[in-house]
């Protein structure tokens, strides 16, 4: 089906200095992509003779189109821990709860974990998540059948290689053939991998071609122990083992000295800033300011849900913003415009889609969202943009688009049957604890 | 109109130690109290027998009811301003842009802020907020008209005492008769009045027998300005200026010492904590949990949609939690419990309200709010106060009530066109950028 959002606004994310950030325009959408970009009137007709047949029209007044959401770090199966373990100590909180409960999830659990979690994704307007975690092939199941887009990371720690080793190519089978599904391999952090198991990781990534995702300088202790066991920084080490010779995307990057910093740029990694986790986990404060100022690609992630404890985009886009202005004791760092990059065009090319993702442009991929803007939080308007980075909500999103098919309308998720997920949800944790 | 909500989870905010947190009852509210909790059936019938005529039945599956929000520091009609002006140094957003926008703007114009921003704080389960602004006998009428609660604070600094002084009786006749409101005398800042203003201000409160309500220790700045011209911090100038004599709100307490500290909890006086706006103007973080470790009761406040920009509580309930677990390097502080105890419980105790507000209790007042938990982000239920708090969003409010009176219902507000104050707003805003 094709789409025609007639009289919109359109934040395109692609506005140059002096250039209009959002402009009013009728955008066409057909086969996937984004094929008009209409100012002035002049061309809606011939696009619609054109695509015309099976053309949905939707009615953009009072909405406001842009890119879909990129969130670059996630564990969306984690929705079966949220709120089972807050407000403690770290290791407490890894030791007696996460981990032990983490030992008992097979992959139906995975599976379901995911559906509920790229059900909230899309609903606050979340087109492209990028996930790590173990069964990643059934979360590359379950994306594929609910229509986002998603870089798959099949993770491993050192006690679970024989697990990994079989869900690498689990996933792949699952993503072939889904242009919207790309896998990486996710080392899980520099402090529960082993030099030989990284380096096994990364011989896979050359073998399929595929990119790298993992955490890195994400606490003071991780640093600490990885230069008492390295003599290195976490994030020369993983460059001392070839990791950045691939496409990586680091989540955290909060311990970094700007030695590290110019390895990133130079080896062009990118950065996944999880700024709730972050401050919710007291792990620190990435600076996200000074890695941009010196080139280095940063895009925004949600972490998962046992660490934030929602996948709300728009919440950890305020809170980046907001963290970074305190951390700098500058309120002009990160201004608004920037932070909506982070999350649309700097997630593009932290998934190697530049140009084709998190912008609206004829002839990108058609993941686009409109939000809502006849809220009492959107007026008045002074300054749209700021509006919508300092007060736009999940609840505002109203269409989601990923692949040129809608996923959301009207704000209600297409095709889910909400309430059968939750008490699915609810009868298999209770399983899950009994087990 | 009475109203009996039947069948929902209850927080009561009032749980002791080992006491279930919430359960599930039917509530009735009559004549502006909630009469009856009712846990095991046994007493709805004769509620209804007793209060039935004109009843109004709610249905509470799926949802869970709670106290109202209590936003501690605002400045409602600030929503004028929303978006004007962000991501500027301190200096240059006061000089160039907020000062000359606020000299501009009279009573009329601060009435429509406030029916703009009441309309905000309503949608997102506020019931009583405590403004700080000019022509606060404008923001008393709007709420007097809309039926939210209020304590409102005519504000002066040195250059704007006549007006001030013609604004306080004036809202205090606007404010008697109504028990939903209350007065309280705001010195705008130790920086911005002369000690002779200030003590003309305590002066006034026990003329009329009421409250105090100020900023103070927001800044580095103002702190080290204070201790230059007066050798005291802003807390012991204030108290040695007889302010704390008063009951006393004091917005930010950012800037704050060990002796501070005890000073407050001395005389009693309640902090305003304003995470996300000290956040965003780069201000500091206030030791929330050594004050409460301290005996001072704090409780949360928005500040106004210039340095937010939206009037959200449950976003700044997340931010402060976050922000203190961040600052104190310690996940632990401010757990969920705790956190929503500040905007509820906390909240009342400020403004002298403690048992009446801020619980749901049999006597209390009929302040309360249904929150709509059939959510993706409320699943699963491990933990539903874990959910809330970390979850929790202001589109998750599905009705509102104040005083017993039903002014959100099904998530929208009743008898406010809203399309219609859009307009008004965006009208206004281009008179007073031409003026």
């Amino acid at each position: 089906m094709n789409i025609l959002i007639e009289n919109c606004l359109v934040l395109p994310m692609t506005a140059g200095a002096g250039e209009a950030q959002y402009f009013r325009a009728t955008v066409g959408i057909a086969e996937g992509r984004i094929r008009m970009i209409d100012r002035d009137g002049s061309r809606t007709e011939s696009f619609c003779r054109q695509w015309g047949a099976d053309m949905q029209v939707i009615d953009g007044q009072g909405k406001l189109l842009m890119p879909g959401l990129i969130n670059v770090h996630t564990h969306v199966a984690m929705t079966l821990m949220r709120g089972f373990a807050d407000d403690l100590p770290l290791m407490p909180w890894l030791n007696d709860k996460i981990w032990p409960f983490e030992a008992k999830i097979d992959r139906d659990d995975v599976a379901l974990g995911a559906r509920l979690g790229i059900a909230e994704m899309l609903l606050s307007g979340t087109t492209t998540f990028v996930d790590m975690y173990w069964y990643e092939e059934a979360v590359a199941e379950i994306a594929r059948e609910t229509g986002i887009r998603a870089v798959l990371s099949p993770c491993f720690v050192d006690s679970r290689m024989e697990a990994f080793e079989k869900d690498l190519p689990a996933t792949l089978e699952r993503a072939a053939g889904c242009d919207r599904l790309t896998v990486r391999v996710a080392p899980h952090a520099p402090y529960s991998c082993s030099k030989e198991n990284i380096l096994r990781g990364v011989e896979l990534c050359h073998r399929y071609g595929i990119g790298m995702h993992t955490h890195l300088a994400e606490t003071q202790a991780e640093m600490e122990q990885v230069r008492k066991l390295h003599g290195l920084s976490p994030i020369r080490y993983f460059d001392q083992l070839g990791v950045f010779d691939l496409p990586t995307i680091a989540a955290h990057c909060v311990w970094v000295d700007d030695d590290d910093i110019a390895i990133l740029r130079d080896k062009g990694v990118s950065a996944a800033h999880n700024p709730q986790s972050n401050m919710k986990l007291s792990s620190g404060v990435s600076p996200v300011e000074r890695l941009l100022q010196n080139g280095v690609n940063v895009g925004i992630g949600t972490d998962g849900t046992s660490s934030n404890n929602d996948l709300d985009m728009w919440e950890e886009m305020r809170s980046c913003a907001f963290l970074q202005k305190l951390a700098d004791n500058d309120p002009c760092t990160l201004p608004a415009y920037e932070v909506l990059k982070m999350a649309t065009v700097n997630g593009a090319k932290a998934i190697g889609m530049e140009g084709e993702l998190g912008v609206v442009e004829e002839g990108a991929i058609a993941d686009v969202i409109l939000i809502d803007i006849e809220k009492t939080h959107f007026y008045p308007r002074h300054n749209l943009v700021a509006n919508l980075l300092y007060c736009g909500k999940a609840a505002d999103v109203d269409t989601v688009i990923v692949d040129g098919r809608i996923l959301v309308a009207g704000g209600k998720i297409v095709g889910v049957d909400l309430p059968a997920l939750y008490a699915a949800m609810e009868k298999r944790v209770a399983e899950i604890l009994r087990r």
